[in-house]
């Protein structure tokens, strides 16, 4: 019984549940039991192509799949506006969420569902994939020493990719009834997220949006970035873009030592992945050069970041279900502060770029 | 005759004129005849440490090596606040001027001391050595490839330093009456200097000083940072500190490609040095890992940089002298947009971290 897989139904079939649907299937304690669209063929389909075990259910409305007593957890990889509706809903019939980033259109949004999912005794957690990697643990470690790393004093975030004409038009991300937050709510969320994961989830204090942010004709962002400034002097700084070409830096600098990697949301390669480190280097006497490098570090995968997640998720749901464990706070609560700092960025270049005040 | 060496005084024996002496030994085309001090032992010391030959002139007053009529150009390593005197006495003797950075305190002295290299036809170049790297130059033809690179869209650039009590207390670059402009003259010249160089030095339009920059107890700066905006879209943000963990990170982001590199200042290694480059890579098909990784490129070195920046100068300088040319207008021309750069990044300090015009 103990051994038994969480059983996960999956509302919508956009692009990245594909990916998400096989790291069910590899995650040992997870299985792909129902899968819904309103459209029942399209459901239908998209089991089929992404190999789901033949006795998987097929529905034609989310609602249906909610009512699945087999169904223990709900993947819900629907555009941001229906989050609400959808995310609040699942918790209501008593299935865990595992939904999609940005969580909600704003934090308003983001406590309803998650007092729905408080009320319901159900585990909430977004799917930002690449804290779960084994790299990011390590990574941490190197960030918690205080002797080769010092205490945190900036960081800088980046990811950009270059979105093709198609995306600019037609994307669920750049359409203010779908996934309005746009390139904030998608490359900035990692970005946020990433700050925030160097800072040990302290919130800054304020948060400031960079001059002039690109918008499309129908206002919502396609590139934009922000400085967040903590009461004890740390300043971070990220930049979100669909408009420049494929990157994802993050550099995190100590007083004694710094973090660097250039693909920390999905790793270039899934078997392996790195990331460089220096602590304390200097220069030879004349200045000509450094007398220590930074030195790289590869993580080898046993298991692919977003099954990690996966099963992380499925761990604690297990532990609610099969133990009568209360609900985790820690992921929820991460999922906010990205979400507190993700207003506050909005609410910046709103209020013509002043400094906004983080209140949690 | 057009084979014989420019012949440099160096005014003053300040750490960095270790370094610049021996590149002046190093270059093919100049040669160290006389050296400086206040203190004529200090410069006797100097000149025997560092190798002179036993010909150079030894003076006890920088007037006595501005009146040596052998010495062609001077190389002037005192504090940015000592800059402007020396130097304009240096342009009023006919000698050509390397001078360290920043030129001066802000563009006014600056500008006074262009006057005097103008009316005297004196060339004048500043001490920036890593745009006269060969990695520089490579790196500039990528910037250039509308293919591989397309159009800028972004650039980061972070120099920062963990400076010992000692430094912050005694050291020039923490002394209003010396370097008054502390980190940001120092560390964050560098930071202005490749946002402009990335951007084909074409002037922001706006500049905004990040929020709370550190100062010390007598208001000098020891760290800041600042976004620029162009009026395309452009933007880039740097950061200077003296803080922080020795970091050099540059990254140049266009809509096809991206440049990155985290020694721009100065290289790891003395005999080669390395950059990355990616043009337009993308995901595979469930976006687990990318298509094309960024590829290193190593550049190996026949001269240091700052031989390089020695060489430039002197071969300037031989041109005016032999051939009767001009002073070239590029160097000084691109001081003085970091220059102005600086200065706005000051203003909007000073106006509360407001937007400022940059007018050239």
């Amino acid at each position: 019984m103990a051994e038994r897989p969480i059983r996960f139904g999956i509302i919508g079939c956009a692009e990245i549940a594909r990916k998400v649907s096989r790291a069910i299937q590899l995650a040992p304690n997870a299985t792909v039991s129902a899968v819904a669209s309103r459209n029942v063929d399209k459901a239908a389909n998209f089991a089929k192509a992404n190999g789901f075990p033949p006795e998987t259910k097929i529905y034609g409305s989310y609602e249906s799949l909610l009512d699945d007593p087999d169904v223990d957890a709900v993947y819900l990889p629907l555009p941001t506006s229906l989050h609400l509706k959808w995310a609040v809903l699942t918790a209501q019939k008593k299935k865990h969420l595992l939904t999609e980033k940005p969580v909600a259109l704003n934090v308003a949004e983001f406590d309803q569902i998650l007092k729905a999912c408080e009320e319901n005794g159900v585990q909430i957690m977004d799917g930002t994939m690449w804290v779960h990697h084994p790299r990011t643990h390590k990574m941490k470690e190197f960030l918690n020493d205080k002797e080769r790393f010092g205490q945190l004093k900036t960081v800088n975030s980046c990811f950009t990719f270059f979105a093709d004409p198609d995306f600019l038009k037609n994307d669920i991300r750049v359409k203010p009834d779908l996934d309005a937050l746009g390139a904030l709510g998608d490359a900035g969320w990692y970005g946020i997220r990433s700050v925030l994961w160097a800072a040990d989830y302290e919130l800054p204090k304020t948060v400031t949006a960079m001059q002039h942010p690109v918008l499309n004709e129908a206002s919502v962002l396609l590139e934009c970035g922000a400085s967040l400034l903590w009461d004890n002097g740390k300043i971070a700084t990220f930049h979100c873009s669909f408009l420049s070409n494929l990157t994802m830096n993050l550099t995190a600098i100590g007083t004694s030592g710094t973090l660097h990697l250039t693909d920390f949301i999905i790793p270039y390669q899934e078997h392996e992945a790195s990331y460089t480190t220096s602590s304390k280097p200097g220069f030879n006497e004349l200045v000509t050069g450094w007398v220590q490098l930074p030195s790289e570090h590869t993580v080898t995968v046993d298991l692919p970041q977003e099954v990690c997640m996966v099963r992380e998720f499925a761990s604690l749901v297990k532990n609610i279900k099969n133990n009568g464990a209360q609900p985790d706070k820690k992921w929820p609560t991460i999922s906010r502060k990205t979400q507190l700092v993700l207003d506050a960025v909005k609410a910046s270049i709103d209020k013509g770029f002043q400094p906004v005040e983080i209140v949690s």
